[in-house]
């Protein structure tokens, strides 16, 4: 099933409240063979005897992980970032099961593609700003009385279906052409130029709207899932719309 | 695929060591919808104010587990049991995946039939006698260089499987928001909208280059199921981008 270019997805926690819950999740990801942790603004002091105890024997995996400042720095060579998250929230996001991200992430894998699984702070999970930027959110048929998963639970279920799915693996995941899917980094430069140049236009200066507006943007263009080529497509498409104007005559008032 | 008749499995953690344990594995079972436990010979004093609080609002799954003295006791009433173990003994026992269990504990829940799961304790696991009386060994896909399950987390897997399998919901892709996913002529119209402003733009003037250039950006917005208020929102951008320049000053040529 493997093949020499699988790359296996990195687990990025983010602001995580628990030693506790870091180090079992650095267990539950060695139990199906993952190593690739990130930490985003971890609250524990770092590194933490706690966690490593908690990960008993997996402490490699918090050795080797990387503590990143902010989201964007964790995401930013990743190409699919899911999310996981109990609770669909009003932004327009496509929804999987922990099932179906196994199987995504497995036919990505084959293709050299790198993904990434967001998992949010234990009380408050990820905030929309979070859920805005990824691909997908995962999100487990959990009882709808009794919907939250400890956090080192839900990163054994993502995990566990990763290892599971792929054992009868039927990539199947669209592609699109023979460019790759950008970076989120690439993808997230061409969303902040756009942003600015509404908020120079004054599209954005209404202020109690602007956070929603950048949310809706930026989740409908990270869904997408779009390639190098089509970002540098957009780009162009942005700076052809901004200039062209500068050399025309104003329009009489 | 519930029935009237649909019994639940009953989990049993035999001579379970740590009470942080036995509380999140109440949490994982009412997850996904279990509340039936019973505990072999808990060691923690019991009842424990630590597992009521690792339980994070389960606790009702604890203050109604049944005590008993003896694995015998705890699975008398029980028509089927099934043990897990990450290591599979010298003993000749069928040996099922998570998943398998999930359907056939389905299937017996659905014929009325009585399960139980055992789960042993968290250094040694069951023992060979233990293993012995069951019907089937339930065993995870491990990393076989890392395969020790937490037991929370075993209970987790399981419980997951259960309510897997027994939803027949092939849960393609749902959706949040409640924006209706906009018609192709509304998307249609945005991007005759953009073509024409960028073939005045010059942008598209370059003609060997202009299906080609059109094809990508049809390829781009269609494959995003972009919805009523996300076309508005691209309009919107759209108008703001051509505008706004339109009462600039010229540059400088």
């Amino acid at each position: 099933m493997s093949s020499p270019a699988l790359i296996p997805p990195t687990f990025i926690l983010v602001e995580t409240q628990l030693a506790d819950n870091i180090g079992s999740a650095a267990r539950a990801m060695l139990n199906f063979g993952l190593d690739r942790m990130r930490l985003v603004n971890p609250k524990p002091e770092w590194p933490s005897d706690r966690a490593i105890a908690l990960a008993s024997g997996a402490d490699r995996v918090l050795r080797e992980a990387k503590v990143c400042r902010s989201l964007g720095e964790a995401v930013s060579d990743l190409q699919v970032v899911y999310a996981t998250s109990a609770r669909p929230r009003d932004l327009v996001r496509r929804i999987i099961t922990p099932e179906q991200a196994g199987r995504e992430m497995r036919a990505h894998a084959a293709n050299g593609v790198r993904c990434g699984v967001l998992f949010g702070p234990e009380r408050m999970g990820l905030v929309n700003d979070d859920l805005a930027s990824v691909d997908a959110v995962i999100t487990a048929p959990v009882n709808p009385d009794y919907g939250s998963i400890n956090l080192a639970q839900a990163v054994l279920l993502i995990a566990y279906e990763w290892v599971r799915t792929g054992s009868d693996l039927a990539p199947s995941v669209l592609r699109t052409g023979d460019s790759p899917i950008a970076s989120r980094q690439h993808l997230q430069s061409f969303l902040d130029r756009l942003v600015s140049e509404l908020d120079e236009s004054g599209f954005l200066r209404v202020s109690h709207m602007r956070p929603a507006m950048i949310r809706n943007i930026h989740a409908l263009f990270s869904r997408t899932q779009l390639t190098d080529q089509e970002v540098r497509t957009l780009h162009g498409i942005l700076t052809e719309l901004v200039n062209i104007r500068l050399t025309r005559r104003p329009r009489p008032e």
